[in-house]
């Protein structure tokens, strides 16, 4: 049980945050230990490998058989919601989603906080992605307060909630894919340790290049590279945050002057859909931040490119089809429904029973 | 079979339907006898057990899992969509749903009568919730004319329609699980018989009232106390029906007039979605007729608190995590699941499998 | 792989691209020929009886349980969307869909052909109905490039896309049911050669008629009758398509000149979806082109009348009621989804399995 009220509980920063929060859901970046990270990163690889067998498929859809998940996403999305409900398929999860306020009781004036209480009376995880800054952090104190608990492995707990994307701020569930995937890129050159790390484009927006920001303070020397323009510059929070945890991080002008020593390049999209006026047009990527064909031969041969995505003008569609296997976006989206499958396996107590 | 034309069955009163529809859908809640709620709400606990153990779980899931059901909501619904969707995964049904006239051919000028009978080549069960006043049993009609039958025990018999709310008349499923709830909460006091239930709100319009009165006549020595705003009360038709079935009842002008006497106090919101002009503000609700915080202290320490919510303003927030366990309107959502497991499994025939 | 640049292979002709698209999909009617069609009724009539019984249902629900389908649909469908996910659920395939690009990531400018590599990131097959002409080869060509690959039966294959639609030109699975369907109909009178066949309304947009006509080379001796106003008649293509390969066809200017010679009656809607100017008022069937009641008298004892649906003022409403044999459009509904049963089991080559 949490004693605060919701006004309370909701007024304290993320760090505050963090104790009340423990293992029960995932909300930020910042809960993960390095210990943790090598742990997902074993689990999706393991998931991944045992499904390949008929018999690995059918114990993995064993597992979860009689929980439910439901995928509550009011924002667009293409990837995380299909590689949440795929991840949910292959543990076995009975699927059901929510994909549009106008269909749901929200159209009656029903307040989220009575919505989240009602999908908690129906499912064993919620998986959200909503505009509000704090709209999963909120569903973590309705599931607190709610009465019906899991019981998982012998003890009783919350019903477990996975932010898929909360506001601008954080998607931590992709800084988690991202890691797994940058680990796999560097498994034959030590790991992320003493790696440098460009990251281009709408820093201040992107809330996937923030979520991994934090992240590195589990990793020994590595450095960022923020190359973005200035108005779409990496916010000053997270310059604080890397400062305290000596993480050095240097501002660039172009993906041209850190292309010849970054170890990965992660490109982003230029976020317009937090702009006040959205229109059907797109701003266009600024041209010294926009991936070119040409960057591949100037790129080191150990190093990989990748993006959250969806992308639009910022990487050149010669790219895509480049056959180059340093190019590893297209990739790294199938990463992220394993490291899913591995973040709930692990929220439902069964990952021993995978790794064993 | 059916001889008479739709539009002629469509003219008869409901009691007139009521010999056609027998037991092949769900469709009023004049529908079921004192015998048929208890029994459903024994199975419905039944059902609730069974799922707890694994074991359990997986023979629940093979119930039903060669049987398709549809969910065809085309007004909003949280809750009587994600527990019916709920149910029928419980049983291990295939599970589809349309939600939005504009994604299917109605867009493009086919009638909601082809419609359905397009549904009922696919799939085995219909569940719909629609504006029209007759939609639902528009459907049984269709159903009754089409040629596909289900094998149910070793009879042929037309798939079954189940009405989730069909206009501002019915809601049945809802009536049914708040039936169960009302048992529940009344276990150590002697049930249903005798008690005094007050409802409060919009009457009127409250589909959810009105088939909750009809059911009453099932019971013995009920008061119903009907607290609404004059232009909320209680319509003539049901006052009629009360009157038939020498039900007592009585007009209050507020909530505090009854809190001291009432054995269950059934919140309503007001239903202004049935408006001309529905804005996104909301009425307000009468100060009367709101449930405050302090009424807790005046209930009666048996008594009960529901709501079928949504619920907007008519409830003071603090009730909700007032932590009280008179304060039933969250357990009654999941009763609610399991109430609908239990009337598709009685339907579907396997009922005495799960009893036994 | 494919050596062509998407450019290039979209530039091809229909007939052109048929030696590249083998059997790694269904886009085009062209692609069948007699045995194909043969097979494939025989396979769904096979799939129809073994899904009677409980132990067959249970078989087929594990051929591909560990298979992934999406379906993505953004024009307006009930028939072919459900049926697609049914025949899914029958085959045991986990299922998400997409119905709206509003919520996909196209919403904030992502091309087509990143979202569909994205969509073979997590799945096993994309059944897709789009607007647009190309979408379903440009799908195909997508999932040539991509790098993932099904292993199916020993060798690897690339993602299968479906059309379930695409543009104004096809619906070749339409096209398939449509020839089960004459098939079943004409299984005591020799067979779908030598009929005459009667195609009714928009000739011109129906994209199931232009499917139909192309699969006709694979009979002997059918004559077609196209009944249709003027501004709707059969485009050309279609006509130098049906001399090239022998094919008679015949003109008429109402369903009543060619009533009581035709073996079958195929009528179509008018598909105002196309024009520039949708409103809530649909045009109204020519009077000439509407099959009424009495036709039915007219008809040969023999002959049967399909609609790929859905229908508006074209036929009757006295004609579904009419409990005649010969009317079988509701039929072919059911038939639609066996159909789509067996190309989705032959495409994952497993119709042997269910043969034997």
């Amino acid at each position: 049980m949490i004693e605060l009220s919701l006004d309370d509980f909701l007024a304290l920063s993320e760090s505050e945050k963090l104790p009340f929060l423990k293992d029960y859901g995932i909300f930020y970046a910042q809960q993960f230990s390095r210990q943790d990270l090598d742990d997902y990163n074993i689990l999706a690889d393991r998931c991944r490998t045992l499904f390949k067998s008929r018999d690995g498929a059918q114990f993995m859809s064993g597992l979860l058989s009689n929980r439910f998940a439901l995928n509550f996403f009011v924002q667009p999305s293409s990837r995380t919601f299909l590689s949440f409900s795929a991840a949910q398929a292959i543990l076995g999860m009975k699927r059901m989603s929510l994909r549009d306020i106008k269909i749901s009781s929200m159209s009656k004036g029903e307040s989220l906080a009575d919505s989240i209480r009602t999908f908690l009376s129906y499912v064993d995880l919620v998986v959200m992605r909503h505009h509000g800054e704090d709209a999963a952090v909120l569903a973590f104190w309705i599931a607190m307060k709610s009465h019906r608990r899991l019981e998982v492995n012998g003890t009783n707990r919350p019903i477990p909630i996975i932010s898929g994307g909360s506001g601008t701020k954080q998607h931590p569930t992709q800084s988690l894919l991202d890691i797994y995937t940058l680990s796999k890129s560097f498994e034959e050159i030590g790991g992320i340790d003493g790696k440098k790390i460009m990251l281009v484009g709408d820093l201040k927006r992107g809330r996937t290049v923030r979520s991994l920001s934090y992240l590195m303070k589990n990793y020994r020397d590595v450095t960022l590279l923020f190359a973005a323009p200035p108005q779409y510059q990496m916010e000053e929070d997270i310059l604080v945050f890397l400062d305290e945890n000596n993480i050095s991080y240097h501002m660039l002008n172009s993906i041209e002057e850190g292309i010849g020593d970054a170890d990965a390049i992660y490109m982003t999209r230029i976020q317009d859909e937090w702009d006040d006026q959205v229109t059907d047009r797109h701003p266009e990527a600024h041209k010294d931040f926009i991936f070119r064909r040409a960057y591949l031969n100037k790129m080191k041969s150990t190093a990989c490119l990748l993006h959250p995505l969806p992308k639009r003008d910022e990487i050149e569609v010669e790219v895509d089809y480049a056959d180059d296997p340093r190019v590893v976006y297209w990739r790294q989206e199938r990463n992220g429904m394993w490291m899913r499958v591995a973040l709930i396996a692990k929220l439902f107590g069964c990952d021993q029973k995978i790794l064993t």
